[in-house]
């Protein structure tokens, strides 16, 4: 029998819970019987006393068994999908997850939207006219089985528990803990029916984990929660400065992503380089690699020979996309330049700042700060100056999408404060910072 | 504007709170504008954080203020009240305040009911029969200028947060915490319109902080709490190992009242000597003492020449009881002994555990477990050895009074594991301990 006042009191005097204690409060808090306010209590006091491995993993494993489970075993291979902790100009699942489609692992992609400064990648895709990523749990297995590749959203029916739980969270300032962020994350994840995961975990002035050592020890937690509950999971540290790539905003993102596809990388190497790493480690983990050397070779041909960029046109397609869009991405309907912002110095750019970049976004239209809000599909910005590169004065820096006219100059100075000039070229840190997998933190390899 | 998450957040990071903050969170809380979940998470942050005394008192502050604020500055002289943590067999209050009353000093005071292992003041007057409790803000104004003495409960005006916090502690793990069980005792006596305050801190087997240390920190603060604010507030330390005199019950102690106050005290010398300690105190705060020897002399005159008994009597029929039932208490209706327990051993009782016999009254009837419960009035037990005494085997250790005959076996069995024998007399420590004022640990004078 659940006596919530001592379970409370337990956590709160620092002593360990039991699995079944967890999984019993969490299935008593999701059907009602225990209320908002002992709940609340109980995530204070979680959050100040901590959380080992052990009650972790109960929780996770009580809130993805709150809902359906879904099972994917009729689809051939093994699952593997990619979670991002967030960033600025983050369009790496749109190229990954048809690149390592078409080398043949299977990619069921249960994607976010925007929330804060970040994009989402739900956002993106529907920026793309008619994309679906409101699919029924078997529309997901159908497109899974044939396409190896599908891109949605939640459904409804995944781990009730998170949301609730997720929603009390940010009304009683226990967010920012990181096995109560690790275990939103994997419940969801680990409900899916996959075989294996690999982790983004970002960190630096664009990401949510702004200090290196707090993004490590997320991506531990994270990685731990996955390997202990019998799903393999490699996590990689990547550095969040700067955005990835050019482009910030949702369409803009799919013209990138586009562009990369299709072999045009200029400018998007930090992109490219977390892209490589995520995907061949997905390789190696779907079994379709004997090693990270052999998986890169195998996704390069597949961007070379146009069957990555085939493989997107195709799920665009089979999720009811207007892929002739993607033909000319420029000349989409409303995708008008509004402003272009020119450099008001010589110099080389030593920095541009990703969270000023992404509040930008937000700005132009592209994000939402409510949950509710309407996201502007052709707002952002495409940066045609990068760390490392030289510029005069007068060059243009950044090229603005946006309905928002009347805050232009606004917007211009935005660009200009998120840039840093110096009158040497900076030392550029590698993007792909390590890797962690049940070993440990291996370093990159 | 309170923003109560980012108020969570900082008490959850351990940073001192303003008292704007403070008393602006207690007041939204009160007015239902902040939600029990918001709260249950602050108090838990607070319980693990810490309150400052800062803190504590604008807590207190904003408790007492959320309701009425009573003022008695139509009736002459600085009126005292005294309150007592809780513990077994303690009528202190019953005879203290007639004492002190006769010595010219007013005493307001305002009690509650029993509840856990511990009697109610109000219980105990009400099984004086129609001895009425209930008094409105008028009457307890007029009776206290009229007799110098009203006991009554709290008033639905006072400290209407205090209630609502006190409920939410109760479900969510966050009673037993220094600065919040002080503010409650606190906000509610401030508000009562007293001009100085005696406290009764227990510590032992039968008191709530049954850790001297605990019991220490709890007086300093509830002191310091009633001075700061500008209540002069002395409190004293005291042992509640065994039950204060011979009876523990409702009318079994107005039976034991009213012996004391007619000068029978044997076997009530600790309950004496605490009531003593008190109510000299309580003189010297209402001016109408030069110093504790001279309180004491005059209280032992109040006694001896019947005038604290008067008072007692006066106070009764004022509050509309039948004082006639006080002439020859065992003659009251329906008390009758149920059962004597006898010694099954010769020996010195060196032990007479206040717990168990506190417990042992509730299930004999003249407790609650639970808030709605109703109580036997004249249920409880009368100990007719207490430790010190040198009991043969067969001589009688307590009369058992309750309705319950077929849970006599049960009852006896508590009594005997109550008391312990031993084949020495015991060193008897003495009841009051220690006393603590503005400048701090006294010792006693």
């Amino acid at each position: 029998m659940l006596d919530p006042v001592a379970l409370l009191a337990r956590k709160r005097d620092g002593h360990a819970l039991a699995p079944g204690d967890i999984r019993a409060l969490v299935d008593a808090y999701t059907d009602g019987t225990v209320p908002d306010y002992q709940m609340a209590a109980f995530l204070m006091a979680g959050f100040l006393q901590g959380f080992s491995d052990e009650e972790t993993d109960a929780l996770v494993d009580a809130m993805l068994h709150s809902g359906e489970v879904l099972r994917l075993d009729e689809v051939p291979g093994k699952k593997v999908d990619k979670h991002s902790t967030g960033g600025v100009g983050d369009k790496v699942s749109l190229l990954l997850a048809p690149m390592v489609a078409a080398c043949g692992v299977p990619v069921p992609m249960i994607s976010g939207r925007g929330l804060g400064h970040t994009g989402g990648t739900l956002d993106k895709l529907e920026s793309i006219p008619g994309f679906n990523v409101n699919l029924t749990v078997d529309e997901y297995r159908q497109n899974l089985a044939d396409h190896g590749v599908v891109m949605l959203g939640q459904t409804a029916e995944v781990a009730p528990a998170d949301r609730k739980i997720y929603a009390l969270r940010d009304v009683t300032a226990t967010v920012e803990f990181i096995p109560y962020i690790a275990a939103s994350i994997m419940s969801k994840k680990l409900a899916a029916g996959l075989d294996a995961l690999v982790l983004d975990v970002k960190t630096g002035k664009g990401a949510f984990m702004k200090a290196e050592a707090d993004a490590r020890r997320l991506a531990e937690t994270l990685a731990g929660i996955g390997n202990r509950s019998g799903t393999p999971t490699v996590a990689y540290l990547t550095r969040m400065d700067a955005p990835l790539g050019r482009a910030a905003g949702n369409w803009p993102e799919i013209a990138e992503t586009v562009r990369c596809l299709r072999g045009d990388t200029d400018g998007a190497e930090d992109l490219m380089a977390v892209t490589m790493a995520l995907c061949a480690e997905m390789l190696v983990l779907g079994d379709k690699a004997a090693d990270l050397d052999d998986a890169r070779a195998q996704l390069a041909d597949a961007l070379d020979s146009g069957r990555a960029y085939a493989k997107f046109v195709e799920m665009v397609e089979a999720q009811g996309g207007d892929a002739s869009t993607l033909d000319d991405p420029d000349a989409r309907d409303g995708y008008k330049p509004a402003a272009t912002v020119e450099a008001d110095t010589d110099g080389f750019v030593v920095g541009l700042d990703a969270l000023t970049i992404g509040h930008l976004t937000v700005a132009m239209g592209a994000g939402r700060k409510m949950k509710e809000d309407a996201v502007d599909p052709v707002a952002g910005v495409v940066m045609h100056a990068k760390p490392g590169d030289y510029v005069e004065k007068g060059q243009p820096l950044a090229t603005l999408y946006t309905r928002r006219h009347d805050r232009l100059d606004e917007f211009r100075e935005a660009v200009r404060s998120a840039y840093t000039f110096g009158d040497a070229a900076p030392v550029l840190l590698p993007v792909v910072i390590d890797r962690y997998d049940a070993t440990g933190w291996t370093g990159l390899r």
